[in-house]
């Protein structure tokens, strides 16, 4: 199953579709003429900072309806597998196209991977790897659908990708995750340096990241040699202080008291959720690689990534925080082509050129 | 008027005056008896991943006003003035004591300017000056008062600083202040090196200290070594998406639409408030020296902090942005000896070990 071919542009729909599977998004609440939102009594105008692209986007899409989100939660397993299952999908061939990349599904220690091949590999990466882990809330977008983000990064970076299509609840709720990212990493020691890796990821795959390392180190195992932390989920309980002040602003998330909630307990399966193989930002952070951090102003999970930074920063670890004007929880995703996303790819390809070995 | 005592501890009730002087608070909204802020249909509870000490300070606080906030704008030039005396006054003998620090007043080209000496000089910064300058809206805090960033700042950093009590309207609205710091700048490189300066300063400090920047490259000076943006007034106009995602959480700047907007347009005085000098987030970024930002989730200049680190990587500037959870508009002034004050502190103290020459 490997595909490759020029590099064409039809990616937008799809990356759009995955997020909206995420997004669970209610029915709209109030849309001004203008495209400003009103949100309970306030009237908040899409940013005028932002790029057209951005803008235009925010104008168009009707203000987050905090009560109906809450709502549309799935309530049975059979309800979370039938969701699961609709953002499995993806079309490899559009997207290999898309973004001129080969794409191969294998296994790796009886964990389904898919490595993904840049048109050109840049002379920086001849020896690197970027080992990708999917978001989705811990429970979403896997399948063929975790590869779209790796596709992305290999593409600009011109780096080599490896996703990891990790167990999910509600059949394997944590650790299965942690153990599925721990496997495919100490496989690909066997054969290759640590600092020659870059893990990372959106969302939970960003947390997912994060907590895998804090792993890496109580095994003894070298650390990458960076790490990329996409709006990270770096807490899953309901802590942080943006799960608050951008409820009902980040379109994507919407609110805690819904499918995020949800998915956190599901995942957790009643393990203490501030363990940091859950929650990493909770965890011991010494001895971390350099990590890049991004972030939005609507980002629900901008605190989370503000959080995690900190603690990296408390620990001695290079970390280098990013936050894009009004930009909500992985918009850079979505809006697949505009300057926020361009320039997020930009500057994580560049970090991992700083510090791949 | 020289001063120089042993460090005691009397300083929070100072800074939390000058702050509260800045706030033009309105009186209290609803607060919860749990310390949650009701605001609107919203319950936003004081922030858990916090210190102790801020979530404390923010628990027993209520809720920003906006409609209060609102009203309490000076409406004539001797409005302006008599609030504008009113924050004019520091205890200095009980600043210098407080920070271990000395202070004396004197005049740079017929600027007023307050010199601060470290009780003992780092060896790093033997050579090195802070310049300082003042926030406070561009029409509060001046005379004495400016000096207390500074004093806290070569307290930490074991500094020499040189605060500058710029200009500022009614009396003196733009370009005075950009001026008065360009003058006091050139003089000082008539005898040292502009790597061996750091500039900077907290709001309308950090934004002035940005615009001048973007003055001296256009004079043809030599950059400063480092910047300490400090949640930046990098742009005075109603455009910054956290001025609205923010509003009313913000317990210090509230809303744009009192004090705010207001002291733009007297600082302004009808010149177009894109005007890099006036709002620096529209300058050129090409040629700026390292530069440190500081903001908070409840910042409403988290967006001005976010757009200024942007503009600055994308003209290949070293800038490193730091996010505080739960931290509202200049909150490491007023929490003086918090967690997150004290994190501030360290870490602008390292920056300027790193990029001073």
């Amino acid at each position: 199953m490997k595909r490759s071919s020029p590099r064409t542009l039809p990616v937008v729909p799809l990356a759009l579709s995955l997020a909206l599977a995420f997004t669970v998004a209610g029915a709209p609440a109030a849309a001004q003429e203008s495209g400003s939102w009103s949100i309970g009594e306030r009237i908040v105008p899409a940013p005028a900072g932002a790029s057209d692209a951005l803008r235009s986007a925010l104008s168009a899409t009707p203000a987050p309806n905090v009560a109906a989100s809450k709502q549309q939660t799935p309530q049975s397993d059979e309800q979370w597998l039938v969701m699961q299952k609709a953002t499995a999908n993806a079309n490899l061939d559009q997207l290999a196209s898309g973004f001129g990349v080969s794409i191969e599904k294998d296994e790796i220690e009886g964990v389904t991977v898919y490595r993904v091949a840049p048109g050109k590999v840049h002379p920086r990466h001849t020896d690197h790897l970027f080992l990708h882990v999917h978001g989705g809330g811990y429970v979403l977008n896997g399948g063929d659908a975790s590869v779209t983000e790796a596709a992305m990064v290999a593409s600009r970076a011109g780096i080599m990708a490896l996703s990891v299509d990790y167990r999910m609840p509600p059949e394997h709720p944590f650790p299965a995750a942690v153990e599925d990212v721990v496997s495919v990493y100490k496989h690909l020691l066997e054969n290759r340096s640590a600092k020659s890796v870059a893990i990372g990821g959106t969302s939970a795959g960003g947390g997912l990241s994060l907590a895998a390392v804090h792993r890496f180190i109580a095994l003894g195992l070298d650390v990458p040699g960076a790490i990329y932390a996409g709006t990270p989920w770096a807490d899953l309980t309901k802590t942080s202080d943006s799960l608050f002040t951008n409820e009902g602003l980040d379109r994507i998330l919407v609110t805690y008291d819904g499918f995020l909630g949800a998915a956190a307990r599901l995942y957790a399966d009643g393990h203490d959720m501030k363990d940091p193989l859950i929650s990493p930002v909770y965890g011991d952070f010494e001895g971390f690689p350099p990590t890049y951090l991004i972030t939005g102003t609507r980002d629900m999970f901008l605190s989370d990534t503000a959080r995690t930074h900190r603690k990296l920063r408390a620990a001695g670890v290079v970390a280098d925080l990013h936050v894009y004007e009004g930009v909500a929880h992985a918009d850079y995703l979505i809006l697949v082509g505009s300057p926020e996303s361009e320039d997020v790819f930009a500057e994580v390809s560049a970090f991992f050129k700083t510090h791949l070995e």
